[in-house]
């Protein structure tokens, strides 16, 4: 984990080092150029759990076979606006990025492009194949399910994953509108990070082992779904809109049948992941100067809000293209274990 | 507004008396069929806001002439998987539909349909909408933008509308999975509800004028966005998604910018409401066996799930079939203003 102490590095080194570490690991030219892509992403607007942290854990599984070296993608057309990506269980980045390409293509005939993935694997993080569909023009959504790690409304086990659903859109004369949400309150690295500082976890975002709420990051075993304990109904039905797409339309791994990410002995028998992309062309519905606009006034409508005292409003994204902007100034930090495994 | 001590009334009259009404008003034969289905679902499945209460609001905005009495609704086709639906200025559930309707046609063939609705009205639930794919075999996800109700994160005035997001996806031998809901954690009709009881509201779910969070229901002023006070950036993003499609997409009027729905002076001029429907057909992405095979068994799984002391775990839309059940059986619970105006 990552905190104002982690020294920083210039993201150009890290960006090398990684590289470096995968060829290392025999993944493939194109199957790595898109995993450092997504990781660097990540990285650089401050999701670090889904960043270059990962370089060791993607290695260690190219190595006992979970992850295929060299996948050869096949893209499936299965109507005008349709396709499944087969990810032939290489690093889930490689698959995903090409469901953009391949919705984006669909997009521009049908309007819309729908692209199911099968047989991929951890893709890091979300937000950054919506980001790749808006900075080409287009409206994105992307999804998948993951390990189960958040209790049910009422629940007493891990059932969901933190299921996280992203969308971006292009802005004009600007960075895109971007929505990376995991659809829990807080991801499992808050509960251990509070667990490492004996420090007490906000209300209603994680349980017990018997579903009871807790604010005991000692004690928390499960997440809890977006709208805590009141509400927490509609973030556990929205976590079951991402397995919805990613795995039930894809035919894929349902979240409490994964092969465990991390932890356990099995790296070797691919974990059949599945997610979704939905790509948008604003030109075949307002049109794209209408679409411009639009947005434009939104956003400038939402910036120029009224504030509570003490608070700022932002729009999605915001906050995270501040961070990419610190971090391509100041460095990306890395914490002690990547530090030494990226030999930085 | 309705409760337990509300009069219950047989569906049939209900539906006989809303009849009536609208055909009183003047709303053609068809717009006030798509109406009364869309009233009916939210009678029936408990959604009291959006059911047969607004019949007296939709006859008086048919006099003022907001709403067009006989709407000839036009459908442009923008590409294989697209389409936009103009609305024609009259009762929002007719276009909507319609929208479904087209949307399932492009998407037997592209695999998907995404339908935008421009110059169209207050919808009444979303959920409608999604349930009306889903009960024709497809993946479905309908969403609206509407009046700003609801704080920005940190934002002091009313921003987004409680902008509800449904989807629904078909499950074999059963009814569909079914999830509606507003990206507020609470409807404006809660917070009335607890201002007529005097009864403290839960939570980060309002706000004052200043936009400090508040549980006295007669200071509240605005809601919050899903999240509460600690996570209502999601919230207030997904706000921003139904806004993004419904508006944005579509080139239709922002959520600050409408003429108000209830109490303002003007009844005479349209909205322009925009909406959205998506619609995925299973069979192009993992097969509707497989598909239907899956559904089958995340549910299985989810409802046997363990549950904490005293709680229950259900599936989106369990609650709401429960409910249909008992009124098919006891009767719809109507207010007195609409027991008055539907004459029953």
């Amino acid at each position: 984990m990552t905190d104002e102490l982690s020294p920083r590095f210039a993201e150009d080194l890290v960006r090398a080092r990684v590289e470096a570490r995968l060829a290392e690991a025999g993944a493939s030219e194109a199957s790595r150029a898109a995993a450092i892509k997504a990781m660097i992403h990540a990285s650089l607007v401050g999701v670090d759990s889904h960043g270059v942290r990962l370089t060791g854990h993607y290695c260690k599984m190219l190595g006992g076979g979970r992850l295929n070296k060299n996948p050869q993608l096949k893209v499936e057309s299965r109507g005008a606006g349709s396709a499944m990506v087969h990810g032939d269980d290489g690093l889930g980045h490689y698959a995903a990025y090409r469901a953009v390409e391949v919705g984006i293509e669909l997009a521009r005939q049908a309007g819309v492009g729908a692209v199911g993935i099968k047989h991929s694997s951890h893709l890091g993080a979300a937000g950054a194949y919506a980001l790749a569909g808006a900075e080409q023009g287009f409206v994105t959504f992307a999804t998948t399910n993951t390990d189960s790690m958040v209790a049910l409304y009422d629940g007493a086990q891990k059932f969901h994953g933190t299921n996280p659903l992203a969308f971006a859109a292009p802005v004009p004369n600007a960075r895109p509108w971007l929505l990376d949400m995991a659809t829990s309150s807080i991801p499992l690295n808050r509960v251990l990070l509070h667990r490492s500082l004996d420090k007490a976890l906000p209300e209603g975002v994680a349980a017990t082992a018997d579903g009871e709420p807790t604010t005991d990051p000692h004690e928390a075993d499960m997440l809890l779904p977006l709208g805590g304990v009141d509400y927490g109904y509609k973030g556990a039905a929205l976590a079951g809109v991402a397995t919805l797409f990613s795995a039930l339309l894809t035919g894929t791994t349902l979240d409490p049948d994964f092969i465990p990410m991390y932890g356990g002995d099995d790296i070797s028998t691919p974990r059949n992941m599945g997610h979704f992309v939905l790509v948008i062309d604003p030109d075949k519905f307002a049109g794209r100067a209408v679409f411009a606009a639009a947005i434009g006034s939104y956003l400038e409508s939402l910036r120029g809000s009224r504030v509570r005292d003490g608070g700022r409003v932002m729009a999605p994204g915001d906050r995270e293209w501040e961070e990419m902007d610190r971090r391509k100034a100041e460095g990306i930090p890395v914490d002690p274990d990547t530090v030494r495994f990226l030999g930085l």
